[in-house]
């Protein structure tokens, strides 16, 4: 019986015509996390389980790739790129700080499968550690801003707030228990996905009475431009160390990202947003596409100040932003901004007749040494069939040098999408080809890795 | 008890030292990949086992990493790229013919560590499915001679063989069953390391005769250029057609090769190569860095017409070539070959006077605007420790401004490693750095991903 070619549920192939686009957003995506220096780092798929245990929460547990190796060793498939980070923090104790770094690997979780979600897929994260500066923090938004726009979208919204604000909530409310917080923060966070009545009856069912819950609401509901907010909010915190730090620190936060220059009008402060994971420490953000409200966040993170230091054993405060590298690209397909390319090759080099082989090889080595992306046609099949192979990938130039042409010295040049034909000398094709490319929608399809 | 921060045998985490002169060597290979129209692939780390099992041989696949997942599903960690491949390829009929993919990624076996010798490596391959035609072949050397050349190497030997002219000697050794054949051929390949000795015991222990261990090193030792070895083969296959088509094929390629213009110093018939795996049917070929014999061979693949087909039902040759990556990076690390980076930032914003931050956060944002890589420094230390700090990362430049400079309009530029000091008007300092970054010695650190 022949073996069914299939792939597990939850993964995927990317073939090239996903391959080249998502590669040339990876690439744009690298040159702004290197251009505020964030430094490349790689770590291994496979790692000790009792490394990853104990750091997601138990939902998450369930969730990881775990097994026993041929070394009778408890490993588990990598979940995220955080506690990675922390353990090699803590590993390499002569890393300068701050570190910055970035890395853009898979992940495994063994989630239910759905829209959007995968059990193998990428993240993309950056990560300043040692730093408690609020620039740090600027920075992440800063990144986010940047990323987005190079990737060509502006109709975006990031969504700041502080963990210290729903600290202050908490204490605001009184007669709240510290082990539920994680619980309520939580089920606030729910709020754009289940709505306010959901929400409400979820926070009276984790023992909130009915004015905590009308207070939470009140504090949910606040309106204006951030400063506005904040200023509503600093009566109520003003006894309440917590609840005063955060409105400092978001105060100070909105000052850099004026600073740098990131438009008031991607920025949102909103009060919802608590993250998932209970790490986090201080700012957190999110990103949504003003067009796909339906589609979630597409960048986050925050300041986590106590998890790498739990690794490494001494205060290292963090902060860091991931980008949701699949679902930011399944928005950008819906918007129309992904450029198709089937093809990496800029031209192909058509094979009329198999005893000027020699000629089409080192012509084809003149144009690669000219930096020009050239795929050889494999046999001197008929010149149709040629050309059928060369459209059906997108490749938007042929080069033809048949018997009569290599006598005289010279190639015709078809432009497959004009129908237009030109002659031109061996002697000067490489030029004439790089002019061609440089001026024609040929360079809209540039290599992945060369993204600019 | 707290969690010792460590790594699995056979697993390593790449540092920013490593990842960015790694990654710039992976930029290189595939723009050469792309210079020849191969596509981009990705394929999942998991795969059914029964995709997996079957293909590599008994002692391979004792070296798989194979469990069971959260759905009782008999799962395999990818253990090449080649298998995988020929999946892909039955599962989705309609990709156009010739196929002409690369794929990087990481592939993972539980062997014995050693010296360059890991449990999770990457792979690097490019392939071409579809094509019988020895141009195909051609082409795999050429992309084997572009990238160590593009890498800066100039001292290596691409060794050429064929599978047919094994059978070829096969069969002119008379009465050896066709199932030892595999057994043979991998002794055979173990000359160059195990030497003529011991390959003479194992031949006479696989059952062949003196006569025939004689003649297998008759052929084994024949001397002179490709041509003239060809030669005295000649007569010997003269009524083996196995033989003689081994010795056909290695002509043509040979002058394909020449066509393209590959130096025949970097070209050697080698008549003992044979590739470890059962699946390769044709061409063969492996490169060896002249000044590290030991190393072994860095790039490697050949012609393996059954696989491919064997799950697609259907009749399709194939040929490919893969890059040892780490064998090759520690190789070029060895003979002086790999630039090292320890920072992708061109430059440090330091921070004089936290009051300036938002002059800082601005010109940080011009400077990356046109296109330069800034490092904002987190805090306003004393400047020694700041530049030690750009110091310590090898970041170049130093951009100073305190209150006095911020009021004159100019910014203080320190060439760190020139120990200079140059005074530059803010309205002018992006178009300054450009230039300084192009004219110096900064411009050898680009990024990785931008590595031309």
């Amino acid at each position: 019986m022949p073996i069914q070619p299939r792939v597990l549920k939850g993964f995927r192939d990317y073939l090239p015509a996903q391959m080249i686009p998502r590669a040339r957003m990876i690439a744009r995506i690298r040159e702004v996390f290197e251009s505020f220096g964030f430094l490349p780092l790689e770590t291994p798929t496979l790692e000790y389980a009792e490394i990853l245990l104990g750091k997601y929460g138990q939902d998450a547990e369930k969730l990881l790739y775990r097994f026993t190796d041929h070394g009778e060793r408890d490993v588990c498939m990598r979940y995220d790129l955080t506690v990675p980070l922390a353990r090699v923090v803590a590993q390499y104790g002569d890393l300068p700080m701050p570190f910055k770094r970035y890395q853009i690997s898979p992940v495994w979780r063994g989630e239910n499968t759905g829209k959007g979600r995968y059990r193998e897929f990428y993240q993309c994260d950056v990560d300043i550690v040692g730093s408690g500066s609020l620039l740090s923090d600027c920075e992440c938004v800063w990144v986010d801003y940047l990323v987005m726009t190079s990737l060509g979208l502006s109709n975006f919204e990031i969504h700041l707030s502080n963990r210290k604000l729903l600290d202050g909530l908490a204490q605001w409310l009184g007669d709240l228990e510290t082990k539920r917080l994680p619980e309520v923060y939580r089920t606030i966070d729910k709020l754009p996905t289940a709505g306010p009545d959901a929400v409400k009856q979820m926070l009276a069912g984790l023992g909130l009475s009915d004015a905590q819950v009308a207070k939470v609401f009140q504090f949910l509901d606040l309106k204006g431009t951030p400063e506005e907010v904040l200023g509503k909010l600093a009566p109520w915190f003003a006894e309440i160390p917590a609840g005063a730090t955060g409105i400092q620190e978001m105060r100070t936060l909105l000052t850099l990202i004026d600073g740098a220059g990131i438009p008031r009008s991607h920025i949102h402060l909103d009060l919802s947003i608590a993250r998932g994971l209970d790490y986090y420490t201080g700012t957190v953000f999110e990103t949504f596409l003003t067009d796909l409200p339906h589609l979630g966040s597409v960048m986050s993170g925050g300041r986590y100040d106590g998890l790498i230091g739990f690794f490494a054993g001494r205060d290292l405060p963090a902060v860091g932003i991931s980008v949701g590298l699949d679902r930011l690209f399944s928005g950008l397909e819906e918007l129309g901004k992904v450029d198709r390319a089937l093809s990496t090759a800029q031209m192909l080099m058509t094979q009329m007749d198999a005893a000027l082989l020699p000629l089409y090889l080192k012509t084809a080595g003149e144009l690669r040494h000219h930096g020009l992306r050239v795929e050889m046609y494999h046999q001197a099949d008929k010149l149709g069939k040629q050309l059928q192979y060369a459209d059906k990938r997108g490749i938007p130039l042929a080069v033809i040098i048949g018997s009569d042409e290599a006598a005289r010295g010279v190639a015709q040049v078809k432009l497959l999408a004009e129908k237009r034909q030109d002659e031109v000398p061996l002697s000067s094709l490489a030029a004439w080809l790089v002019d061609q490319i440089k001026g024609s929608s040929a360079s809209a399809s540039p290599a992945p890795g060369r993204a600019r």
